[in-house]
């Protein structure tokens, strides 16, 4: 039977970096004899734009029947004024969580052959691997009661609910927990237990989780330490395990730390392993259309896709093995250009690593 | 009339890097007549084991009467199974929203003298000079409810609220463009407006604040891409201001990226500008009673005080100068030696500060 993937372009960048990934996916589908079929759909400000709605029906039923999702990015500021419930990335967080994607996997990984474009030293990065799992269907993102309200006053006041139960917090450590089995064997829980009670909570069930995984050792650290200690010496992590909110803020500084945010796929799975996949950084609308964007990070995420939900671990080695070819031959886009490097458009990085392939 | 200090050692290394600061306190007290009198008080996890309680009646009664308040540190390992409600974070939480001290100054700033000791590049940290504006009484730190519940369904439940008012808002608006008023006359307001909508109410009414200082140019970042490009490129910025939680992450991240967080003070202000004063890093239990801590960003918290809320802007130059001198002099604390230099005990850092004053 063959397997299906909705693709989502979405908005700014996304069309152009999900073109050149999908060329790959039909290479390495041809090549490797995969059976996969894929259709696109909208979400995002584009879909607004077309429908009203960042997330249509059509779009979340075909999602729902797809085994996969490979998505772009979505926003811009051409949005910036919708009133939230419409806004683009209400599109992104409602096949969060309709399709209860709970576990969202962020490498943070230096390419040797990147290693210049990092801001930290080379020391301290070198070799860098980390994988941050963030929660991503619960927490302050989605916590009830929310909103902005008049008080007796007169004056206004925002407000927004940080919560989460033992099973959300149970399955994530599970998460966590597993993907530590496949590396380094060891979890670094990151809260805030030393203010908020929630955080006590997620504390506790870490721990109880822990006993059912005796091979892996589990630490804590507040997240105010964890975001120095990334920026001090990073490679003291493995996989760092955290909430929403605060895997938001990590996940993207430790992607930094990297200096090529643009060579980051990530995996936001559910419980039965189907996902979704995209590229860390976001829609950057500021180059958008100028065919210059970085489709690198796309691509690897359709390797993630075939190695996590499709079952097709060889393509995606085959993938990832471009790539790393493509960066040896000194290829890089704008973004992660370097002294002595030639420097290539989108199109242009697609075509090599299809003819890497 | 004399000025009142009130002395808080705290936990940890706290009582000897207060230790040194205050002889460098009676030491301009002393050069520059300014009828300076200090008392100690118990605060934090020593208060707790000695009265029950992390915040005595009788020190926060002596902190309302006093002009100013220096802080060592407070918290460690030995109090982490306290219940919420006497760990020894309640004591300077308690103490910050008791005398509504919701303006914290926490300045980043790279001395030229450690540019080895910072993780990242030099030329990415040369000259670094930022300042970031935390709300301190307010957000998710205080808000309400708060707490761990048992559902229907028999699991707990751990839940928080991150809430804002607009006055809350507003008056540390006014205190980040006042600040900005006296530096690069740029503010950058961090939020997460397009998820949360207690940020949304954020963003709006610093946009309100800013007309009111035409001459500060104002503006916006999500939390996510701050934490970014505090790593990739932190001398964009010149004053960041946000919320509690956000500005914990933040002001350590930034604080790191000098390599020098045993450098930094830090000043918490209310409506009045009185203010407690303490350094930016924590209680550091693993170093406690040794006698290696550095006690400068201790002292230089007491220089903060002196020009804040003393009124005596010669003696906390002096001080300043004095530091700037000893690490001329190459001598240095643990924390920031580096080859070459002369690593000094907490004490001898401290003769060394007086002896250049
Ligand atoms: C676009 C935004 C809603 C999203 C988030 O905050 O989760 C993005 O920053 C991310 O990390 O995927
Ligand atoms: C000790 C702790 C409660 C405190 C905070 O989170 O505010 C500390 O991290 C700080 O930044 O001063």
């Amino acid at each position: 039977m063959s397997k299906k993937v909705l693709v989502l372009p979405g908005d700014g960048i996304g069309p152009e970096i999900v073109e050149q990934a999908v060329r790959v996916l039909d290479a390495v589908n041809a090549k490797f004899n995969l059976d996969i079929e894929h259709e696109s759909a909208l979400v995002g400000g584009s879909a607004y734009d077309e429908t009203g709605s960042p997330l249509p029906e059509v779009t979340l039923d075909k999602a729902k029947a797809a085994d996969a999702i490979l998505l772009g990015a979505v926003g811009g500021p051409k949005w910036d004024g919708l009133d939230m419930s419409v806004r683009p990335e209400k599109g992104l967080l409602g096949l969060r969580s309709n399709l209860e994607l709970f576990a969202n996997l962020r490498p943070a990984i230096l390419y040797p052959q990147l290693a210049d474009a990092s801001s930290l030293k080379p020391e301290i990065v070198a070799g860098l691997d980390i994988l941050i799992v963030r929660e991503l269907t619960g927490g302050i993102y989605f916590g009830q009661p929310r909103g902005i309200r008049t008080l007796e006053n007169g004056e206004r006041e925002g407000f927004n609910t940080y919560v989460y139960s033992e099973s959300e917090i149970r399955r994530i450590a599970r998460s966590a927990f597993e993907a530590a089995r496949q590396r380094g064997k060891r979890v670094c829980s990151i809260d805030k237990s030393n203010v908020l009670e929630v955080t006590v909570l997620w504390k506790e069930v870490m721990e109880e989780v822990a006993k059912e995984y005796p091979d892996v050792e589990l630490s804590h650290m507040l997240v105010d330490n964890a975001a120095m200690q990334l920026v001090r010496a990073p490679k003291q992590f493995d996989v760092m395990v955290t909430g929403n909110m605060f895997g938001d803020i990590l996940s993207d500084a430790a992607a930094m730390l990297t200096g090529s945010i643009g060579m980051l796929p990530s995996a936001s799975l559910n419980a039965e392993g189907r996902g979704m996949y995209e590229p860390c950084h976001g829609s950057a609308p500021d180059i958008a259309g100028k065919g210059i964007a970085n489709p690198l990070a796309t691509i690897l995420s359709v390797a993630m896709m075939l190695r996590y939900s499709l079952d097709a671990k060889d393509a995606a080695d085959a993938i990832e093995a471009a790539v790393s070819t493509v960066l040896d031959q000194g290829l890089r886009t704008a973004d992660i250009a370097s002294q002595g490097s030639e420097t290539v458009s989108t199109s242009q990085m697609g075509d090599a690593v299809l003819a890497a392939l």
